[in-house]
């Protein structure tokens, strides 16, 4: 054995910097169960405390990295673009951001997971999809990706394992809240394909796990570092998710707002966000110089309709049953709908995207355990945005479930929003950091 | 589930002080496997990095107490003592403190371990007795005290099983060297027993598990505030280990030592420090009000050898054949007996214990791994001891093995002392602290 466990934690405890062989040695050891989870909890906690150098978060990746299957994206024809979010509620801007992308004739090629928590996680929503599927091999990948011009594939088990085994055991330790670790996890799942941009959407606020801003701009520099590292390009944006985002939230009603903004008729913030993120890799591809030209021609590209037919291709091409939604009405009712009424008149000022995503998965659209179903009708509709004004009976939101009624949703709903006189400025993109 | 180990991990996380009430669920949920390895190290981890309180510490060590089976010594008639070293090289204080306290009339009850590194435990150099035996019934441990006034029993798996999981686990993931955990684990393992006066024996230097004198006096403190917390007199001796205490190292060479020093036959600085316990011993326990006259009264004791006899009678209790101490040369005698001799005239002036330690394991006097066998023959003497004037040829040390000669043993042999014409002052007793 070259290293040993023990003098590495006593570098790690002493704040001594690692060498990338070390790093790469330890990983590799865990992986293959010659360093025990016990040992590696310890490890996690003292990165927690003392942190890791630029190199050693690089070094961490690489071997999440290195520890499975890199796609070969050699056979795709053109520029690749690929974007990833830290989740948050009601976040369906990759459902609008890959067709509009593909529109210019970038290849999406997007690894995604599914959701534990709040909401489902994008693979979750397309499933509500009757039929479609995100267990493609990988040459189905590539072809779907040069057929349509977008896929999304979930993350085989042959995907950074090093990472699963990590992740899995950090949830359980108290190790999850390390910027590098997290830094390292979420980057290692990007950089298992080579894409030509990379755009990475930090969510922050009461819905998202990041609740601070300089704790996700930490974070954001540090998957930025960790990008240079890869000579890749990276583009971060940090957007709100004190409130959720867009209208809906669930599961098959997201697929359904998705389509509704690729046919021109979305809700303003989601916009902001897609089209933002959008034109970063378009300036990041060199297809566009200015990054504010950029975006006004991805609002324009929306308006237009054009982009629209790429989602339902790719929904099609993955053999999903894209006419549940385009009739949404008819295939996702609920047993019960219930409409929670203004009680006073004014702006909305507050929506609270942790008590409104906690109440979704009350309803039946997130999982609980990972072993939970989801239920793909149940969610939440906003027929009431911040900014907007509001009369008494006014209904505010809408919620739809199949379970049996609950009176403590009533109470959680209403105490999810604000009515006041004084409306502050909205901020949908807090930070563009490049 | 009255708590959970997540909720307990963020308050440890955040230094945020835990009950006693968590700390005791999550020490017994522990032993109960209800919580895993895995996240016991994270948890210790979080210690080593933030501390615990003083209340906290108190209550981990009560948890490990009542982890496991706690002594009735309501039987043992008198008053009673104990006394506990951290473990050093040429360590037998026990073996002539335990007699020596016994002769005023005092019941020395004794917990002991086998030791793993550089010389075996005090279990270990009683087993050179041959029969000797550590595994007494609780009823021939108290009857042993009635009858002779002192035993030294083993910890058997009942006693702090707590602790033992807890010190498995620490070994492993660098979590041993954190002072409340290592105070909790030396004071649990002391309170099974319910003695009238307790004296920590600290070890400082080199040869010593503790090499910094700060560090010490900060474990000396926590162990007071615990025994503050039982409402139990403790008594704490810092005591030098950067050289050797005495000039034995081994098993039966160091149980010779002993008896030699019950017959006013010892090395100075091991009478020093035997003296210095009885001494705080009988002023704890009221026998005499000034611990000076103490101290020399104990000297005193020391000249008259009356108290010799108490060792005898306690080792044929346990059923050890002492004649084979008292016959030393006939029945410990090895293959190899090197002679290390002087290069140089002038004083000792340093003798390493850590090189000395070291060097007496690969005589076969220690074990390296917990199934290794102790030569009980093998083992150092220290011809001369620091302050001692020596010539160009005079022996300085002899090693005693029954292994194929090593010639790297004579290297290091040589590098473990200096001769040198300045002598500093030479300091047994560092500080006491009560």
């Amino acid at each position: 054995m070259k290293y040993s466990f023990s003098e590495i934690i006593e570098k790690k405890k002493h704040k001594i910097e690692l060498t990338s062989e070390e790093i790469k040695w330890l990983i590799n050891s865990y992986v293959n169960n010659q360093v025990t989870d016990y040992q590696m909890s310890a490890f996690a906690m003292a990165i927690y405390f003392n942190g890791m150098t630029k190199a050693e978060t690089l070094a961490l990746t690489q071997s999440y990295v290195e520890s499975g299957y890199v796609y070969d994206v050699s056979n795709v024809k053109g520029l690749k673009a690929d974007k990833h979010s830290t989740g948050g509620v009601g976040d369906k801007t990759s459902l609008v951001y890959s067709p509009l992308v593909a529109s210019y004739g970038v290849k999406v090629c997007k690894l995604s997971g599914r959701g534990l928590g709040v909401t489902g996680g994008t693979i979750d929503k397309l499933e509500s999809c009757k039929g479609w599927t995100s267990e493609l091999t990988k040459e189905e990948f590539i072809d779907t990706i040069n057929k349509v011009g977008m896929s999304i594939t979930g993350q085989s088990n042959d995907i950074v394992p090093a990472d699963k085994k990590m992740y899995a055991l950090r949830d359980v330790t108290g190790t999850v809240d390390s910027i590098p670790l997290i830094a390292a996890s979420i980057m290692s799942k990007k950089l298992v394909i080579d894409s030509d941009s990379l755009i990475l959407d930090v969510k922050v606020g009461a819905g998202a796990f990041m609740k601070d801003i300089s704790v996700a701009e930490q974070l954001a520099n540090e998957m930025i570092q960790i990008g240079h590292g890869y000579k890749r390009k990276v583009s971060i944006l940090l957007t709100d998710m004190q409130k959720p985002l867009g209208k809906a939230i669930g599961n098959a009603i997201e697929v359904k707002e998705a389509w509704d903004t690729l046919n021109n008729n979305g809700p303003d913030d989601l916009k902001e966000v897609v089209c933002t993120a959008a034109g970063l890799t378009l300036t990041d591809l060199g297809i566009f110089d200015n990054l504010q030209e950029a975006i006004k021609d991805c609002y324009k590209k929306l308006e237009t309709k054009e982009c629209a037919h790429y989602l339902k291709q790719f929904i099609e091409a993955q053999h999903g049953d894209f006419s549940l939604i385009e009739n949404y009405n008819n295939n996702f009712t609920t047993k019960h709908k219930i409409e929670i009424k203004a009680n006073s008149n004014g702006f909305i000022t507050i929506q609270d995207a942790e008590i409104i995503g906690l109440l979704s998965m009350e309803l039946g659209a997130g999982r609980k355990t990972k072993e939970d179903e989801i239920d793909f009708a149940a969610g939440i509709y906003l027929n009431k945005k911040i900014g907007d004004t509001v009369k008494i009976g006014d209904t505010v939101m809408t919620l739809y479930t199949n379970y049996n009624i609950n009176e403590e949703w009533i109470n959680k709903a209403q105490s999810s929003y604000t009515i006041s006189n004084n409306l502050n400025k909205i901020e949908n993109i807090i930070k563009i950091i490049r």
